[in-house]
């Protein structure tokens, strides 16, 4: 292990991504690099709120795929620089820190580099982790930034009340799991689809949800839906979009609300789907909003209040599939597109 | 002239549906006959509210097309009833009243019938006129039904902010040219599209928009609209669906809002066009929301205390094209979907 705070130079292992990708992500699209660094933060004037950090655990997410992209004109995100490591959320431990606000051993959540070590000059954006009696992992996970945004995507943009009718795409996923488990913890009624057996087995006996369909086996997404709704869906939790949220649209009640979360469906295509069924906003007067957890950073202390407690007496469970070690890096996060994770998919760099 | 009250039969002349519609309608599709009836509430345990009306001034409104069509399963519209007048908004003048809220002579707006002489059994939502010294064909348009859609519409849903760029699609209809003129009222910058020479020189020069396009003469939406939106939309007021939606998402900026009053461009075809772009709606967090005026009829008092000192004083216009006879009621409604008319479509029946 390295020390830190002296000139002595260390292998820093890095994913890179190796050039702009179009269709499906592969994992020779990334490439795993070792170079040479100083464990010390450097001199400069861009250095004087900077902190050096280990990172233990890296989060795959699906927005990443978008940043995989040579990404043309404004957009909520940008492109991953080539030949860097990527960037992406994850927890650290600071190794030494010039920002009054960290200090060495601290440990952190929030925007970090597909390495070993980084350095970390924004750092703005970055949570200091108070709690530690919960695994660190989930500081990625349901502590982290995919729990914000079930937390903030439900409660602020679903505007859910008891005995509501809850539809989840990718319902077994980092935010789906959660949305499902607060939307059953306020009484609604809970359906979940997912890709696979396995998937749905879990939606169905561990996180209690009320039924659960793998749409891959399903020919008529509006059939499976009218089976799980017949009263219709009063709120919609969106990650796939494409072919499902046509077929959602067609079953939505009256008033009711869509929360976009994503649309994974769609990323890796070159030109997206179309979808026909929108004329169902105005019959039904939907509500569609897209949100970015980023806009909702703010509610984080308040989201901490209500998820530790459950955490804590077992009445919200978080499933994970872990990745041992940098290097399985590009195969986990690709796996996310082939629906390969089952729950939250994380890389562990180091445990400590 | 008919004289009311007694059991003097006259002739009734209605415009009835006489098949269910798919693709475009015709004018052949209605037919206007003439029927005999007696100028009376009739007897009934029905009849207790019931008021006996004669027409003046109908409205031929877009959502009629719906109605029009042999609608399956549950909508937000029933089908008119075959063989019978179709029903819609206008102004009526009230012959005789089992309500205690009418009395002889009252004049009135809401849903009334496509024939001379209407029997309105179903009053709740029926608005009793009391300003008579503006034109009472605007009973159809700015101060009635389009005219709260507007209103509701943009200060409800779109949240507007000075300062804000507009775009509204079929801007010269009965909805469009209020909310451009709202929106310029509030110190937006405005911008309607519309499907004629005629309708863009009015956008312009009546209706003091910044700009106008004629997107029939445009090859390229997605073009058209950053010619006319550089910095991107804040807020689109939608009519129309389509291609158009699919080019404005590319052209919103982050926050953006999208209120949804109808989608006018997709009623006549058999499969609605698909629309690709909503990944934007994550990407820039827009709000999509659909609306119909049913749950905003509350706003109407407040809504004419608006509106009227904008008529009175000349700070809005409104442009009507006024169909002369219920005979050229069919014509007129048809119109509509091949954007012959000019301005708010309705049809006299009677001036008085």
């Amino acid at each position: 292990m390295a020390s830190c705070g002296g000139d002595e130079e260390v292998r820093n292992k890095q994913v890179i991504l190796r050039e702009y990708v179009s269709g499906f992500p592969k994992e020779s699209d990334m490439s795993v690099r070792s170079v040479t660094m100083k464990l010390k933060v450097p001199e400069g004037s861009n250095m004087k709120k900077a902190i050096l950090v280990k990172n233990l655990y890296l989060s795959c997410d699906p927005y990443m795929r978008i940043r995989m992209t040579n990404i043309q004109g404004p957009n909520l995100f940008n492109s991953f620089p080539l030949s860097s490591p990527l960037t992406g959320f994850g927890v650290a431990k600071v190794l030494e820190s010039r920002n009054p606000e960290y200090k060495k051993g601290d440990l952190i959540w929030g925007t970090t580099g597909w390495e070993v070590y980084s350095l970390i000059t924004e750092t703005g954006a970055l949570f200091k982790i108070q709690h530690t009696d919960v695994p660190l992992s989930y500081y990625t996970g349901i502590l982290g930034m995919p729990g914000l945004t079930a937390f903030a995507g439900f409660y602020e943009i679903c505007s859910p009340k008891k005995g509501e009718y809850v539809f989840i795409s990718a319902a077994s996923g980092a935010v789906g799991q959660l949305v499902g488990q607060f939307a059953k913890l306020m009484g609604c009624y809970v359906v979940g689809s997912a890709g696979s057996k396995e998937k749905v087995d879990l939606l169905k006996n561990k996180f209690g949800f009320d039924g659960a369909f793998n749409y891959k086996e399903e020919n008529d997404l509006d059939a499976a839906l009218k089976r799980f709704f017949p009263e219709g869906i009063d709120i919609y939790f969106e990650h796939v979009g494409g072919k499902m949220l046509d077929a959602v649209l067609l079953n939505m009640r009256d008033h009711g609300r869509i929360a976009v979360c994503g649309m994974i469906s769609q990323y890796n295509l070159d030109q997206p789907e179309g979808v026909h069924n929108l004329m169902c906003i105005v019959y039904k007067r939907i509500h569609i909003k897209g949100f970015a957890v980023f806009d909702y950073f703010d509610l984080y202390p308040k989201f901490l209040d209500v998820v530790l407690p459950y955490i804590r007496q077992g009445k919200i469970v978080y499933v994970e599939d872990i990745a041992e070690g940098l290097e399985s890096g590009p195969a986990a996060l690709v796996g996310l597109f082939s629906g390969r994770n089952v729950g939250k998919q994380l890389v562990v760099v180091a445990h400590e």
